[in-house]
């Protein structure tokens, strides 16, 4: 089916990447229906139509599903009953497969390591014998995760010479998990990639970014990497896309290292089902941002310009950082965008600032 | 009283310029309450509030004002009670000064002469003796418009040589009229500008439009001018800001005579009291968008940088041309916007398409 605008666009989720994506739809005409479980959800105040409901309300899945025409996602952590459900009803897109490979930090290790792109070392953990074995392997640091329901920090621990494997295990809640060998990364970076429904293919320029207590800290384009690098971050987006069969606007977090003699490589770390945060420079420094995009690639639409307009600096506005918004507007160079939440806690994402020069 | 994102913004009016700057104030973390009478209202569609009632409802509008920080307004035939009630409980930005003069064709011209800046001829109309002494004083061509409630070439009508002027006056429906004089204008011009709370005033680069049957057809940045043309544009728009205390973004319309030996002239054919489809271009093609500018203004905050990011070309999508949204997505060098009215009549603005090179 055609899906033209005046049509309706569901989000399931209503966080500040639901809020961005439901801008850029009603931007193209589309009529925006935000689903969440929070009635405090910054998409809401910007959707045409918005349900409150939990993720496993069926009747309510079922009846949003039923009002719109097309159904995309901004978090990865949508049940995997919900997604099933909605799209019997309308198209999900990007589909149920990247959103389970996404879920499980295994199975996307597992997947990506398939494709024959490099990982960080890791290895499955079902219990505690299981962990001091693999930990004797890999050796120390290295980094226990749960298998599910990670981000921003959540849900990991380092594990250190001295570290208790039983307290490490204990700290994880002793759920399914993943060891993952540590990295001697010189950069974090990232590339976010657009697949379209007809598997065309564009990726905005790889990025480099700075996280600070887990939490992406800033985003800066052109990253510090040689252009052989560049394009191998946009050949590994386009790999991992195309066996996904993915629709929509993902990103793939890297490590990147640097060899003696200077040379680069590049490790797989994540893979965001989804526009990311490393990507909202592209708002204010690209032809098109990631929220058109994503918009562009789930609609059916031909993907937009990646092309990036200058060198771009974006810093992510994290707990009471927002309360500077005044001395960033008076900033000519800076670009703001907060997301409307009403309470600055630590650790928060409340907005962030673009700068393009 | 200080206004800080987090607070609501109310708009009168729900039309595709409301929608806009809606968009802009939830960009900046605030909440926004659209006041319109028409159910089908494209702002509606991106606003946490809405309020669907008459201009003439009293308690609805006060409701309204008793509910947000700020109002604006975002077409300037807002009934002058309407805007009178509204003030008495929230700031009115900008202020019932604005509105009332550009409300009204003769004050506005009346106006604009005191300032010492030039129109084009123009005279008060009563009656039908009264139109047939000043066309006999002015000479034909010239153009008879009702003094209120005209846009997009409504309400007005071109006396020529051999034109009935009975019959002139009985189009216009005998209402309160003015009769201005043909210039014979090089080309139609404006200068969208905003003044800050504080006084502030910055001005978008000077631009050159085209009309086709009276509706905006496209807007071109940089303008046919020469510097002291742009630079004059800019100080006319200041002075009116500055006389009537102006708060928020506003267009001026120009008409731009060249003398024989190549002098331009600048002479003000009208004032546009909010932003203006001739600053479309602003949201792809300057740092800060007019709607941006807008926002910044009626909430006390700096204004922001007007510096332009390449030449610009916005082209009005009137009528069926918005059925051309695919192939216009599909040039990289396009950017879309469309405002989500259901119908594409005849001479009605669907979306507008930005150029940047």
């Amino acid at each position: 089916m055609t899906i033209a605008p005046g049509a309706t666009l569901g989000i399931l989720g209503g966080g500040q990447l639901g809020r961005m994506i439901a801008s850029a739809a009603a931007r193209l005409g589309l009529k925006v229906h935000v689903y969440n479980d929070d009635p405090a959800s910054p998409a809401f105040e910007v959707a045409a139509f918005s349900t409150c409901a939990s993720f496993e309300d069926a009747a309510a899945l079922e009846a949003f599903a039923r009002a719109v025409n097309v159904v995309t996602y901004e978090f990865e952590n949508v049940p995997s009953d919900a997604a099933a459900l909605v799209s019997r009803f309308a198209p999900l897109r990007p589909g149920a497969q990247a959103l389970a490979t996404a879920q499980d930090r295994l199975a996307e290790k597992s997947f990506v390591a398939g494709l024959g792109i490099e990982t960080a070392p890791f290895a499955a953990i079902d219990d505690l014998a299981g962990l001091e074995a693999a930990v004797a392997r890999m050796g120390r640091p290295c980094v226990l995760k749960t298998r599910r329901f990670g981000y921003d920090g959540k849900g990991q621990v380092t594990i250190r010479d001295g570290s208790d494997l039983a307290q490490a295990y204990e700290a994880i809640g002793r759920a399914p998990a993943i060891l993952e060998g540590f990295v001697p990364f010189a950069g974090e970076y990232s590339v976010v990639a657009a697949r379209g429904a007809d598997g065309s293919f564009a990726a905005f320029e790889l990025c480099e970014n700075v996280h600070r207590d887990h939490i992406l800290a800033l985003t800066r384009v052109p990253a510090d990497a040689a252009d052989s690098t560049r394009d191998e971050a946009a050949a590994i987006a386009r790999a991992i896309a195309d066996a996904l069969d993915y629709v929509g606007v993902f990103a793939v977090e890297l490590f990147l290292l640097r060899e003696g003699d200077g040379a680069e490589r590049l490790l797989v770390n994540e893979i965001a089902p989804r526009v990311h945060n490393s990507g909202h420079w592209t708002d204010s420094g690209a032809v098109t941002s990631q929220f058109e995009q994503h918009v562009r690639a789930v609609c059916g639409w031909p993907l937009g310009s990646c092309a990036r307009l200058g060198a771009v600096e974006m810093v992510n506005l994290v707990g009471d950082a927002c309360e500077k918004w005044r001395a960033i507007l008076a900033d000519p160079a800076a670009r703001l965008t907060l997301y409307g939440k009403a309470q600055a806690r630590p650790g928060r994402k409340m907005g962030h600032v673009t700068y393009l020069r």
